[in-house]
């Protein structure tokens, strides 16, 4: 049985009186005077299929049978439909097909939810139906545009020499940070595999291997508790090059970027890419990844506020700390019980308050607080502001890290419900120069702020040993429209140096040999100078095509419980199962594991 | 610092008098009357760097230092080199580089082997130093072949309106027949994440989500004993249709293998491939997965045994059982102690014995069993044979199925051992119409032969209930040069077939719902027509690449005992660890879970 000639999508004028067959769902049925109508769809488009009693009675009569998602297949004649019925919205709009035969497929139960593009049913209903859910011109287009993107990613990376290889994905623990997923292993009891957090230390051996430029589109896994646009498992699209600095690194991922969004939107990037160190993004936009669709940078009030008599800015300053603040342009008519709301996220963000000022029609300050500041002060704080009537001004005055990130926050938020980001830009930046580390005031040691294998700049070195929260790393992150997509650095390629590494992290030459041994073993082999970057495919697919869920370009996710409703899994397994792989659920009763 | 200009494999005779960089590793150093001669070499070639003392003492002084590996940046002059020093065998064999400066990227110590084409260490070594080992162009070969093979699928599958979608690897059991591997939730305490066995149940449902036309190069895992080209986890190019029938998977897989062919080894594979059904392949060659490269089909002599006074051979025809045999080309020279190792091959294979005739220079038969054939019979099986002087005829008398198997290992067997195989040869071939199921000795029931939701012949459907073990399944190999490459099967898309299948295999209402619940609850929505297909990419990777070992075309393969010998993985974990995925190992003390 040949199933059809056409897909549902493909026919037009041109086949006026070609006999054709298709197969796909039944859409639509409508009756309309004894002629029954049907829209028959598959994953290219919508066909009409034409049934009329004149014509085939019995056909006809089978014809009212269908319903909803049954699947046919129907052979019939392409005719061009009658001026006025034609349906420009349609690529196959012009034509019908009248059907001379039909075959019934398969029958379907009343879908959960109508195949529609909008459709308001609950994500778990759709991911527990998940493939009624992708049936959904929606969800089609999302794979295929996640696949488009996949394909642009590869033919680049193909054509510059890169090669793809796959790295193991029953391997050790890798040490990203987060939490591992362990797998049992049944012929050494007691031991585990570790799922990949990323594939970072494999691709710094494929370097070793003299691979040259490695790349994979690599699943990698993250045992966390999820946020809104994480998953347990994600995809990222992996690069390691050798032989290279950061300016190899930018020019080639953004040469891949470009081509992406060439390939997949039709539009233009410019490069090469703005660059911004992190100290920057940090002082004006209060984020390391800072949205540049709209302005609104932070203003520094700093030595404007060592002037004041208000003691809330004076004694901050006085400690070191910073006073900072943002401009909101025809900002005044923000209500105070909005101003409140402000004020309870930047608390909650760990800020003690939130000052304000509002410019009235004559550039005048009004608030309570403007009382404190002298005549001339006020002037030079309009000046500073760049403010004009109408805007109103907030300010937040502690240490200057908090201070930055708390106006980053209230940045995005205010921008946000003002409506002022131009959802058309798209502004992709690198931001650079991080810290090495970052401090854990928990658990009162340095961490690697992206990793224990990036390097230092060189000139930073002995810093290892005296001041590492001086150090800056080789380290770059790439953002789109205030989101970080992809990071990476330039990593150590000299034993000496990623020992040094290891010790500033507190981590002890036995430890090091556990976990990185075979990594430090490789070092004494002539390891050559490289760097690399990965970026998530996941999160890349969903800004590309303009979504607001991660798991609208997933096939098969998992729920923020890292559950997958479809399959029901986490699901328990047998006793003979654990027994093979010699281990024993916590909870078990003694019993059961006779 | 920019590395280079140019890589080693790059420079000839046009780039004369050009000043390039060049980094890479110290291939060989050699001192030629005080000039000192480096090949340096990375992944794309190796070029000739000179450094002369007459032209830069100080620079000839620090070459001097240089050792095999050690990393390096050279600066210099192309020079052609003179005549009768060039050298053909390489691509930059016309020129040499004469140093003007060098910088020492990282030094190395002695490599635990050479990075050469041969090298005759120990796989553990070459695994336990995989960096040093990938050095070696033969590995470097096998990881660029590799990925090119990969390229030329996506590249025709992308072409033909195929969507590459991932699949969840954290999911449910699989029903492949294998042992899962499984992975302890965290979030539910005793319940387990599955690896996948394949994506099998997945892009079925991508099918009932109207994607049409699937595939993913997708890691599969099974935790069995592992055979010589088995891996813990593997790479398999699955694929899967929707409104095909057989030969809609046959034209498609057939057109990608000619592109792949063409595009790694330009050679052209002419189509459609030959097909043969399950049944004809065994009686002919005695196995599944036929190697056509040579003859020496199995030979009936069940009729002319039924008439002979061997008792062995009468006794087995008499009671339904099959005398086959194999007529072994010049084989009569082959010793007699030669014939006992074949003898000891077929008892190990489970066949009572195996009995041979030789054939003389008079073709005559001689053997002491010939006295029991009468010489009519003599000559029926002499032509039967088709055995000409100097030919050896072996003989497995049993139940068919055995006899066909033994016979099928001593065909190999032979063949290997005398050197007929035209390895030039490149056989592909469709095996057709698998049984459905094979009968379980063991557990006295029977098993799907591929897989549960492989459909059964149209024809056959209402042999489930009745006589399973007759049924054809619309199931298919693909066989390269006796290697199944793939496998696959028009699937069941109505849940009625589904639900006798499940109960053909015993399988209760309440296990096919626990375990299948979520299949067969999507065979109610509007499930198409589908089919689709697996193959492996290490093993057709192997074959293509003419390699011996599945493990030469893996980056970081597992040893036949799933351990890495590189990260030295599995490993142990810590107790918190296991206490947060509420898990303990079997053997362990109560007090060390406290």
């Amino acid at each position: 049985m040949s199933f059809r000639t056409h897909t549902c999508g493909e026919l037009n004028a041109e086949y006026n009186q070609k006999e054709v067959s298709l197969s796909g769902w039944v859409h639509t049925w409508r009756d309309h005077g004894g002629i029954i109508f049907i829209d028959l769809r598959d994953r290219y488009g919508i066909t009409q299929i034409v049934f009329n009693p004149d014509r085939d009675p019995e056909l006809h009569n089978r014809s009212k049978t269908l319903r909803a998602e049954y699947v046919i297949k129907v052979t019939g004649i392409v005719n061009i439909r009658p001026e006025g019925t034609k349906n420009p919205k349609l690529s196959t709009g012009d034509i019908e097909v009248f059907a001379r035969s039909m075959d019934l497929l398969n029958v379907s139960k009343t879908p959960p939810f109508s195949i529609d593009e909008d459709t308001d049913v609950g994500e778990d209903i759709r991911l527990k139906y998940r493939y009624v859910d992708i049936r959904r011109p929606f969800m089609t287009a999302n794979l295929v545009g996640r696949h488009k993107i996949a394909i642009a990613a590869r033919n680049f990376l193909n054509s510059h020499n890169f090669v793809e290889i796959e790295t193991p994905m029953l391997t050790k623990s890798t040490p990203e940070g987060a939490r591992d997923y362990i797998v049992p292993s049944r012929i050494y009891p007691g031991q585990f595999y570790a799922l990949p957090q990323s594939p970072q230390i494999f691709k710094q051996l494929l370097m070793a291997s003299g691979m040259d430029r490695y790349y994979q589109l690599a699943r990698c896994f993250r045992d966390e508790d999820l946020r809104a646009d994480r998953q347990p498992e994600h995809t990222q699209i992996d690069i390691e090059m050798s032989f290279v600095d950061e300016e190899d690194i930018y020019s080639t991922v953004e040469s891949m970027l470009q081509s992406i969004f060439k390939e997949v939107l039709c539009e233009n990037i410019s490069l090469p890419l703005p660059r911004m160190p992190y100290k920057e993004a940090m002082e004006r936009f209060g984020s390391d990844k800072p949205d540049l669709r709209f302005g609104m940078e932070l203003v520094d009030f700093s030595d404007i506020s060592a002037h004041c008599d208000f003691n809330v800015f004076r004694g901050t300053v006085d400690k070191g700390g910073k006073v900072r603040g943002l401009c909101v342009k025809q900002g005044s008519s923000i209500s105070l019980s909005r101003i409140e709301e402000l004020t309870s996220l930047a608390r909650e963000l760990g800020a003690k308050g939130l000052a304000w000022m509002k410019v009235d029609e004559n550039r005048s300050l009004k608030a309570p607080i403007v009382k404190f500041f002298s005549e001339d002060l006020q002037k030079d704080l309009l000046d500073q502001a760049g403010a004009e009537p109408g805007d109103l001004i907030l300010f937040v005055a502690d240490k200057d890290s908090l201070v930055c990130t708390v106006l980053g926050h209230l940045r995005l938020r205010i921008a946000k419900s003002q409506g002022i980001i131009d959802t058309n830009r798209k502004e992709l930046l690198w931001v650079t120069e991080f810290p090495l580390f970052e401090y854990d005031e928990e658990e009162k040691r340095w961490q690697a702020m992206h990793h224990p294998f990036t390097s230092p700049k060189e000139e930073d070195i002995p810093l290892l040993k005296t001041d590492p929260g001086k150090i800056r790393a080789r380290a770059y992150d790439i953002v789109y429209n205030g989101t970080e997509i992809g990071g990476g650095s330039i990593r150590i390629h000299q034993r000496e140096v990623q020992e040094l590494m290891f010790q500033a992290l507190g981590i002890g030459k036995e430890e090091a040999e556990i976990k990185f041994g075979f990594l430090l073993k490789a070092l004494d082999y002539g390891f050559p100078p490289h760097g690399g970057l990965g970026m998530g495919l996941d999160r890349l697919s969903m800004l590309i095509l303009n979504l607001n869920s991660i798991r609208d370009v997933i096939a098969f996710p998992k729920t923020q419980r890292a559950q997958c409703l479809l399959s029901d899994s986490p699901s328990e397994v047998s006793e003979k199962q654990l027994r093979e792989v010699h281990i024993r659920t916590a909870g078990k009763k003694k019993e059961e594991n006779k």
